[in-house]
């Protein structure tokens, strides 16, 4: 497994990895042990010029004339890069709609994410468990967190306690906060969060929209 | 209302405006009619001078000496800025937890996204309504969006199905798709597609916190 210069790829290439792992996924299940750049390229409807640079990104396997990629090594490159090698263990505070799409996310399972365990304040969802994860009120959040050294906490609460919950989080020792409520978390220097504000997603949309009717279709 | 060359805003200037717009409509309600870029600042944790160079972007509006930009103003131009003043009508197809979900999303009122009809091959729940949208057939959809020159369509089902979806809701007129299916989606020239990829935002995060764990924190 080569470790190679992690600066080298943009956020849009390392947006791109998930593709190219679940098609490699498929090659393998299908005992396909090697794959050319230009069958991945016409897979996912990407440039080949593109797959070849961002894999020399991740990878430093040199594709085999003719056979291409070694179709095992790439994932396991790919893997590490993402650092799906690493325990990705969560839990997730607000097990609401959002939340639990998120727990019937079966593809996490796959990027080597666990969601362990789930809080909510709703006495009625407490002691229950959803797709297998145990929902425990927020009373249990310092001691599940602390115990089980927990690198990742997931907001799926209402904008209005995201906050509060994430100052929890974060004196429960998780390092990386994963927000999807419609605010602006404030963290210690050292904690990563990633905000998922489907308002946000929607202003892309709608002004990419706006912009396509005023000047006509977007370029390539 | 002045409009101004949208380039100049990269995406991360855009999916700041969601923000700026949340803050401002607060400082609206409670009768506030100026506020300078010092105070967007602080309230958002954004330095002023981004705050200066986004909203300059988007407004031709000055900035008063001592008493700051007009929040009404600033609405207006951030709403047009965004084509949120344009009808955004969707429909959805996939009403399980995550359409659910979307359809319990009380923000997306304020940013002027009406879902107007949500669809699903479940038959319990054909007929219903979800969060005041009503639940039809697959076999409604051509009517539903032909009749009422829907122009995004949002895709919340199992990935296996998104391709299918997607053929649907472009025959049907719809002009962007907003995919949440963890798939490549294939459309025609013209069509926008915006990804929603839960495996691909977790894989930005496990990178990051895979990179910090290597290395320390990341800049600011």
């Amino acid at each position: 497994m080569a470790e190679k210069d992690t600066r080298e790829l943009s956020v849009q290439g390392v947006k791109r990895l998930p593709y190219y792992l679940k098609y490699l996924k498929e090659l393998e299940a299908s005992n396909t042990p090697y794959v050319p750049a230009a069958a991945i390229a016409d897979s996912l409807g990407i440039y080949e010029v593109q797959v070849r640079k961002d894999l020399a990104a991740v990878s430093s396997q040199p594709g085999k004339p003719r056979v291409g990629f070694c179709v095992h090594g790439l994932i396991e490159d790919i893997q590490h890069f993402l650092g799906y090698d690493n325990a990705n263990v969560a839990v997730l505070v607000g097990a609401g709609h959002l939340g639990q799409a998120l727990l019937s996310y079966g593809e996490f399972a796959h990027y080597g994410l666990k969601i362990a365990a789930a809080f909510d304040n709703n006495p009625d969802l407490q002691g229950s468990s959803i797709h297998g994860c145990p929902v425990y009120g927020m009373d249990m959040l310092p001691i599940v967190c602390q115990q089980n050294n927990i690198p990742i906490g997931i907001i799926t609460t209402p904008a209005q306690y995201a906050q509060d919950v994430c100052d929890q989080l974060v004196a429960a020792g998780c390092k990386a906060i994963w927000n999807f409520a419609h605010v602006h978390l404030y963290v210690p220097e050292g904690t990563l969060v990633q905000n998922e504000d489907m308002a946000v997603s929607f202003a892309l949309l709608s002004n990419r929209l706006a912009k396509t009717m005023r000047t006509g279709p977007e370029e390539a």
